[in-house]
């Protein structure tokens, strides 16, 4: 059952919520957007939130009849799919950023899941669209120009998380 | 139950789809923010999701215990308990303002029920700011500044869907 199809309304949050409403979709694009899982298996032993297998199996066909994730056979390993973001997903940055940011402030959040977010906030829109291009080149193939001389964005993401998870592992937390 | 309580992990944006991902409540949160509606029967009429009356009640209950709304006496009805958004549920606005934009351009939306979204995303963060100020102002009674130069972003909202209304009636469609 398409949830897009099912609407009672054609207002563009409704809508939405009715893609992203479903907590195991949306997480399930987080972690493929900040987390780079791509294949099944990936997917399933890295949630921090536990998806059962069946539901991760369901979610990421629902994703692709909804136009939000491609699956193909993954040319460098046998028998495995490999999910990619499309272009309307990966538009949600903003969206995940706007979140993030509003999660980390009136939440009970972790600092190590949280770090991510909070440097995301501080980029502002010019991250984002950084971070955008970047997902374009290993989602899409695109060949998008990169400045030689900026760090990219899933790389400073990745380095905040691990200092946190070092920092926290020295002092015993 | 709490479902901030009930999480499964410290991510910002999985406990804000904890919150947020019940269609509900984020359509109640929509309707007082963008339609102004602060009385139970209010946001029960005008619901364009046609909301039932049960779960527009254990809805609102809920999001006060949230934080995300508070509740008190009209003091200019007799009988009616209003609604109020809190500086939390507030600074949602980008939040809306991001998922708004990200519908319009990739979901089914109507032109109605759209062109709000629309003005938003051209108004940007200091469209946003603004429109903030105004919500704090009725919803949390703070005496902020106004620019006596500024139409309020509300009017600006309202003129233009109903412009949108009247442009489709006088068009038959």
């Amino acid at each position: 059952m398409d949830a897009v199809s099912d609407h009672r309304s054609g207002c563009p949050i409704n809508l939405t919520v009715e893609i992203l409403g479903d907590k195991w979709s949306l997480l399930i694009l987080r972690d493929m957007m900040f987390g780079n899982r791509r294949h099944f298996r990936d997917l399933l032993t890295h949630s921090q939130e536990g998806i059962a297998s069946n539901i991760l199996a369901d979610r990421l066909k629902r994703l692709v009849e909804q136009g939000m994730l491609t699956k193909a056979d993954d040319p460098t390993h046998k028998q495995k799919a490999i999910y990619s973001l499309t272009e309307r997903s990966i538009e949600l940055v903003p969206v995940f950023a706007q979140i993030g940011a509003w999660g980390s402030k009136w939440l009970p959040v972790s600092e190590e899941l949280s770090i991510r977010a909070i440097l995301l906030e501080q980029g502002g829109p010019k991250m984002w669209e950084q971070f955008m291009r970047e997902l374009r080149r290993s989602h899409l193939g695109e060949h998008v120009y990169a400045d030689p001389g900026e760090v990219p964005v899933w790389m400073q993401l990745k380095a905040a998380y691990e200092e946190v998870v070092a920092r926290r592992g020295r002092s015993g937390a």
